[in-house]
């Protein structure tokens, strides 16, 4: 079985609990290793925020359950990574 | 023979399965080290995806029978690497 | 329980205080290892600054503590690294 | 005798033999350590490619003949590098 | 006590001494491994220059007095940072 | 004695032979380690291309004789690099 | 005594001697390593180059009589690098 290295998700989340402990809860899921996240944009009640979450073998559906847990919701999925080793995007010509 | 080591596909898929399993199937394939999968753009039925996949020694049929296999399809090959080691496009004044 | 790792805040101080005892104070607390302070734009009476606090093991609730002692207050939480090991925002096509 | 180690080619290729065959075409000649091919633009029979070619060794009538060999043609040699050891283009005033 | 590791000052100065003087004397002082002294902007009397000092223990007020005793003066302090190691100012989102 | 480490050169030279014997020629000099060319511009009868070589002792009439020996003209020197070490431009405030 | 480490000058000089000439002679200054000149503008008579000098320890007068001694002359000192160790320009957000 292959592994997912790095998810990278665009979320929407109620403003508490804060960022802070977002991240501090996915970074305690079992085959994570570290969580970034930025705030994108505050609206009223909610904030717009971009995830990523890096570790040796990610479970999506435990992530998804973190972020749901705190009343939050993955509007979409932006890049992952699988397999034996992180492999970055390759900009191509075709990307201008 | 030489080796094909990268490939960089623009791929249409259904919305299901998600990207994390594309990612994952196409980093079981024998000979792939990575695969990083970035959303482009999504439409109502679709979304299209820009695929990286590098390895030792990639199979480019087989590849593109995981693609297929979910239902997707190869728009474009953006970029190729073969050979003993993966070797960067090279930026000249011809480029801008 | 996991670790908070970086914290980047966008804060709003008076204008004594300067910048220098606001990152010498932050830098002793328990867990810091380095504080970054840029300026970004001057009013008045107040100061709006970019605080970036890196350590093993940051409290959020010090550095707070800390930034309201001298009178001043967090607008917005930039970014939380979590986890292990820092984890640095990805971009992607999502991002343009 | 100095010897060639890289040759970044524009090429114009028919939609069939892919970029993938002529990769690992090159990547097969002898003094080649890596090939790399970007698909720069798609007309209706042809396809404008970027060639770029790394070797301790490189032979260009060998290159040109894989190239003729799969019915393409070379529009223009857009740069080379000969020697001991590879020398990137360097940027000065002059060119902005 | 925590120490200071980099100031980056806007300084407005008489055209003599020049930057070389400056520089000299600044990187003279006890706790300071390197000066960069770049020219923003000359006036007929004055000319404006950003000074960044590094070291692994400034004393802020030694610093202010190099300058004001060439005659100059400190326009702003537009970063600090203290610790025990140089933490860069992070780029996020909401710097867009 | 000092000694040229880099040459950048603006030059004009006929179709034929190509960039390739260019490089090839200016490779095998004395003091040489690596030459790169690059394709500027294509008119009628010329193409103006720019060279950078690289060695630890480079003998610019050498490399003159090299140029005007195959047709070409140099235009500019628009980099000269000389001493033990290479030293880069350095961009400053001035540059912008 | 402290050091000068890097100094970058606009300096405009007479076409002859040309460029290659001025970096050797700066690069045969006692405590000088290595020296940059790149072209900036040409005019009828005179050309407008940026020098880079770098160097353990650098006396700012002798470098200054070397670009004199070729008819040239200083029009302004556009960084200064002082200390142990060269520092590089710190970017903050008041450069924006």
């Amino acid at each position: 079985m292959s592994r997912l290295r790095r998810l990278v998700l665009d979320v929407m989340k109620p403003l508490e609990p804060d960022m802070t402990v977002l991240a501090l809860k996915l970074a305690e899921l079992e085959g994570v290793e570290g969580v970034n996240v930025v705030l994108i944009e505050v609206d009223r009640d909610v904030e717009n925020v971009k995830v990523t979450v890096e570790g040796p073998d990610l479970n999506f559906e435990e992530v998804k359950g973190v972020i749901e847990g705190i009343g939050g919701a993955i509007h979409s999925i932006d890049e992952v990574v699988a397999g034996e080793r992180i492999v970055e995007e390759v900009k191509t010509p075709q990307d201008d």
